[in-house]
């Protein structure tokens, strides 16, 4: 491969663009391209790319493999623009947070001499812009794959190669899937901390809860500081899913809201609030299985036992001790 | 002071116990208990008391100050024990997550020799339980205190004195106001991310779900680990509060949800988002100012004119200079 180009130098695609050319691929030169010069030279200087293009053509014309990093609804307009100059037999990839419209307008505006291979790098951090590109972000990471019908089985294998070479776990999936299953994932959290920031700050109590909004308010609010512009296309190209989850949610939200209401709150809340805990050390259990990384540890069952004699709630130190009996032996089961 | 005593060896109180010690105050002995032994141990190997008490009164029989770091619930039990041996003149403060409950019990069970003053460190973290104990979490951070009416000068100031001491913010506050804004930026983010979990963990597609959850999951998530003993004594000590905040969410989110369905999603979804995505940049921006960090600083206007030739999105584009022009002149204009 003599040339690689990445269009739109922003977080994601500078950050592919440095595991790109840490690998040292020999005669293979890479290369970008962004409408805003500011990014491009920061880019630049992040050793994200070996030459910079201003002129988005110029950029793909000699390209084996054509990265698109630009926010979805971008993608639609660069794969026309660059259509009638992509090479024969090219490589066509990208890293939109939905897939479905994507595939479609692969299938749509790029010649059929090209193989478009749907990308999702499951990456991404608070720092907003290309000065948040940090190519660790990929090690480990899923990085979703959805090959078009048309693109050859060599195509496929070379991009699952370089993500395997970046460090990333490449994960196959149909778009349709794929759309649906990161709604309730990504979407649905990052429409979750955008109401959470609305509905708080526009509070008239605002100025003094800001003051004391801690650790647990920026984790939760976190997604509200990515891009307006990433979360909105995300949104528009993936309506019906999000819908879906939000509605989900919302009676998840008032299940809660009777507990708290209830005439027995108690019992309610601790199971309620007991399965979350169980589902999420479990999550983070598996991940750490799927990572190779050193195993996280929920408490020991006996620190539960310290509220013990102190509010009689046997029921719930029981309880959590067949939590983590289940998680211990799951854990010395067999990996997934 | 010869002798400090933490009752509830947790994260909380060993994290307070490992600050206090470091200090190296001369003659001050740091005492703690825990019901629990295993996590009694810990704490001590992890430096945060110089002498453990299998006995809970005899922890506190001759200290000046007593640290009650026990799950809310819990605490109302503590000051009902210790009452009767209490030292005349002994301080009396709490870690407790909501105040107005324990402001009452402090009225109702502990002697009026004793001065009580409430006190609630805004930290934690996801490391469950003992382990996670640490100093550096109080570096900053907002300690909110809450005297009560028959607490001498004398008692808040050596509070006030030893959270400055230990590094964070002293914040005064009326219990029930306290209640009332950790509703909002504390408790309502936990309900959030417990419903979140909630939510996707019980899809039968969970088990792909998953394997691409990925950080976004994982911060919007992040409060759910957070114990459920702790949590439900949270929702059962300030119920009223956090179901006006649960209420204010969900008409939040059935906003989006109409932005989503609407007939003009781009406009309406780009506003909202935009609006979140500002109040969260001054936020970091003024808890900056507070923690005489580093500024962290929201993209340069012009990164965001890259998808402006792409999406025809000249509205967003001017949007985003304005809000960023907003920021500057808050930025660069005097302090709260």
């Amino acid at each position: 491969m003599e040339r690689i180009a990445i269009i739109g130098l922003g977080q994601i695609g500078s950050t592919l663009g440095q595991a790109l050319k840490r690998l040292s691929f020999e005669n293979t030169e890479i290369v970008g391209h962004d409408r805003e010069p500011l990014v491009a030279s920061a880019s630049k200087k992040l050793r994200a790319v070996d030459k910079l293009f201003s002129n988005l053509l110029n950029t793909v014309e000699s390209a084996q493999l054509v990265i698109l990093a630009v926010p979805v609804l971008a993608i639609r307009d660069v794969m026309e623009l660059i259509a009638p100059v992509l090479p024969e037999g090219c490589i066509v990839t990208d890293t939109g947070s939905t897939k479905v419209q994507i595939m479609k307008w692969a299938e749509e505006y790029l010649p059929s001499t090209v193989n478009f291979v749907g990308g999702h790098p499951m990456i991404g951090r608070e720092t907003p812009g290309v000065e948040g590109a940090d190519q660790t972000m990929l090690s480990n990471a899923t990085y979703a794959i959805t090959p078009s019908t048309s693109a050859s089985n060599e195509a496929v294998a070379t991009v699952v190669k370089l993500v395997e070479l970046m460090g990333a776990r490449p994960y196959f999936v149909d778009a349709v899937e794929h759309d649906s299953l990161v709604a309730a994932i990504s979407h649905l959290p990052m429409i979750l901390s955008a109401a959470l920031v609305s509905t708080v700050a526009s509070s008239p109590s605002w100025p003094e809860m800001e003051k004391m909004a801690s650790g647990g308010f920026e984790s939760v609010s976190r997604l509200a500081s990515g891009s307006p512009v990433m979360h909105r296309d995300i949104c528009l190209t993936n309506e019906t899913s999000i819908v879906f989850w939000l509605d989900s949610l919302m009676r998840s939200l008032t299940e809660y809201r009777n507990l708290l209401t209830g005439s027995e709150p108690a019992e309610g809340l601790e199971n309620a609030l007991s399965q979350a805990w169980e589902a999420r050390q479990t999550w983070l259990t598996h991940r750490s299985d799927w990572r190779g990384e050193t195993v996280y540890l929920p408490p020991p069952p006996s620190l539960m036992d310290q509220v013990k004699g102190f509010i009689g709630g046997e029921r719930l130190v029981e309880k959590e001790k067949q939590i983590l009996e289940a998680w211990r032996s799951r854990r010395s089961g067999p990996k997934d």
